[in-house]
């Protein structure tokens, strides 16, 4: 193993974390610009909680609402605009992913000249990381995509019907306030979307890591088992807070890098959902669930053993007297049978697309990580034809 | 769960990342206080490595020679005084855990006009927690403490014979070089006296932190795991860099807080063991391997259930046809075999420790994480008479 690892960003956790929230905000800046997404927040109340802790901590606020899912880089350019209108110097997030993600983006665009769209990695040229931001406070209301607390953000272009991320240092959040109540609401089929992307999260750098990180390999089995096991019982009763409480830890620690330390973790499942969602607007975690067990039942031919130790130590499944690929077969279908018990979709017919456009899919899902050869990256590395095959397996 | 969770510290880890010391450094400071052991750095060549790498990035070093096992609190003076004196503006250990710990505390007292044994914990009434240290870079050649990677230090104090700690967010190393080349030539008793170091700390979490942390309890159990079976390679041929990484790896993880985040550790092991160590000079994993199963037999009684949960998934005991404590008692016994077999002592008698100062250990071992009653925290908390308990079946 060979790797650097860092994230410096602070966790408060919690059910009632929301009242701190005004607290913590101080110490970083005086003028929030608070983002937010389609209006859930306002509806449960959640939002005026929000304001009133800041307010009350002496923190002024401006919104930014309106972030939509598969956030755009349109949406990036107004949360920019009206940061620096009003001299907002923190940047506070509440909602799900996309709330967060834009949040980021937002934060580093408010102090870069260019094109925000240059910040997104997505085969250009002019390519700018970012290297300074506002600093950026998270408040998840939803569990899924463990945005609040990595430097990871994934922002979509409709014009040229691109979905593509930054990951830096810079966007980091400094603090991330996770209340576990917040997400009482959360209706079945987000929190089951949610637990599909949060085991997804861990997969790929279980299945597309490099060989030899046996505690990385234990730690990621151990966060599947339990948002399997939590996430059932919160799709059950949503009002279940214990079982809100670990899918919340999940989310969290399914990608916040403690995992993926050392495993050079590549996402294939996610960068072929990604050209998908960029050109149907559905649910990321959704569209993990569909093309998640086509890719599975791909890669298992490369990687027999490593799924037949998923089999084993995930679900269970004995291996005796079965071959390995028997035996990887039965984990991947464990899996699938679990994602359709909490009510994911699993086919692409599931949600009306067909395959008009997978050649289309195919090269934007390797736009940007690709090997010499222009695969995508992963095990095993993937052509355009590959990539396709999976689209169709899928069907 | 309720709880804040920080770890600023930055790992670069991997086998030669020792020749990126210099640059680290440079980063931080202009001249370098390097604090090291008892001698074997310079015997390995691994001193004279650290300082060219160290010039030949500008850096200037002054050095702090002879951190003792068990490191004194005289030995944090020595180092400030000449830290002082001579301008280092950054520290960075070279050595194990006490070089470690006392690097941490040499570089908050240098900024400290007080005592320093004031800054450790000890039922002192002018407890100093510091709040701001230089910077400091750890550089681990022995994998144990995982000091290399948190915020805490222990120090012993000579004239009183109380050893205690620290635990404070200005003392989270800056950086953390961690080459596990640096630990092949550690020889096989401190290895396998570091792996039940290493075990204890995820342990003293997993069986006294608090119910409700399923996500933890999995990643606990996977370290475990992973340290015992590459303990054993570690032990049985120290030339193997792999077994050196992970049992390297398993160190950090072990208590760099990600296990430990909502838990409420509290450590009553260790807590017994530095009343024995602060009287008797012994390696602090050889006495946790003594005071560790004597404990988990009394805890036993109190938590069967999770010392059954331990017994089956570290194990792999099975639970069939056995009641619970059955069970339990097995784990714990295999876990015994598992100390004999890499070459711990697991009796008191091992290391010609009798009953003579039992009543005085019983009273250190609960001079500070102790509850109203003045019982040791943990679960349960121990009465001293449950101490003495524990150690007279150490015996």
């Amino acid at each position: 193993m060979d790797f650097t690892f860092f994230n410096p960003t602070k966790i408060i956790f919690g059910a009632g974390s929301l009242e701190k929230l005004g607290a913590t905000v101080s110490s970083l800046g005086k003028h929030a610009l608070l983002v937010t997404g389609g209006g859930s927040v306002k509806r449960s109340g959640i939002f005026d909680r929000a304001v009133a802790s800041l307010n009350a901590a002496g923190v002024a606020v401006t919104e930014c609402a309106g972030i939509e899912p598969n956030p755009r880089i349109t949406s990036v350019m107004r949360g920019a605009q009206i940061a620096r209108r009003e001299g907002c110097d923190v940047v506070v997030a509440l909602g799900g992913g996309s709330t967060m993600d834009a949040s980021k983006v937002i934060a580093a665009a408010v102090l870069y000249e260019g094109d925000p769209w240059n910040l997104i990695a997505h085969g250009q040229k002019d390519w700018h990381i970012p290297t300074e931001a506002l600093p950026v406070v998270t408040v998840p209301t939803l569990a899924a995509t463990g945005s609040e607390m990595n430097s990871g953000a994934v922002i979509s272009n409709d014009d040229t019907k691109v979905k593509s991320f930054v990951q830096t240092d810079c966007l980091f959040p400094k603090v991330a306030v996770v209340d576990p109540e917040l997400t009482l609401t959360v209706p079945k089929d987000q929190t089951a979307y949610g637990v599909c992307d949060i085991i997804t999260h861990v997969m790929e750098g279980y299945f597309n890591g490099v060989d030899g990180t046996p505690i990385q390999d234990r730690f990621a089995e151990g966060v599947i088992i339990n948002a399997m096991e939590w996430g059932r019982k919160a799709v059950a009763d949503g009002s279940n807070l214990e079982a809100r409480e670990q899918v919340q830890w999940a989310s969290i620690v399914a990608l916040n890098g403690w995992i993926q330390a050392g495993v050079d973790m590549v996402p294939p499942m996610h960068m072929i959902e990604h050209a998908l969602s960029a050109h149907h607007n559905i649910t990321h975690g959704a569209g993990l669930a569909i093309v998640g067990p086509a890719w599975m039942r791909f890669a298992a031919k490369a990687l027999p053993a490593r799924f037949a130790q998923f089999a084993e130590r995930v679900f269970g499944i004995s291996p005796e007297g079965k071959d390995v690929q028997t035996l990887s077969k039965e984990g991947i279908d464990a899996y699938v049978a679990f994602l359709r018990e909490i009510g994911c979709p699993t086919r692409l017919s599931d949600v009306g697309i067909g395959d008009e456009l997978f050649d289309q899919y195919a090269t934007d899902a390797a736009l940007v990580l690709r090997d010499e050869e222009g695969r995508l990256l992963g095990r095993p590395p993937m052509t355009k034809a590959d990539i396709v095959t999976v689209l169709r397996d899928a069907l």
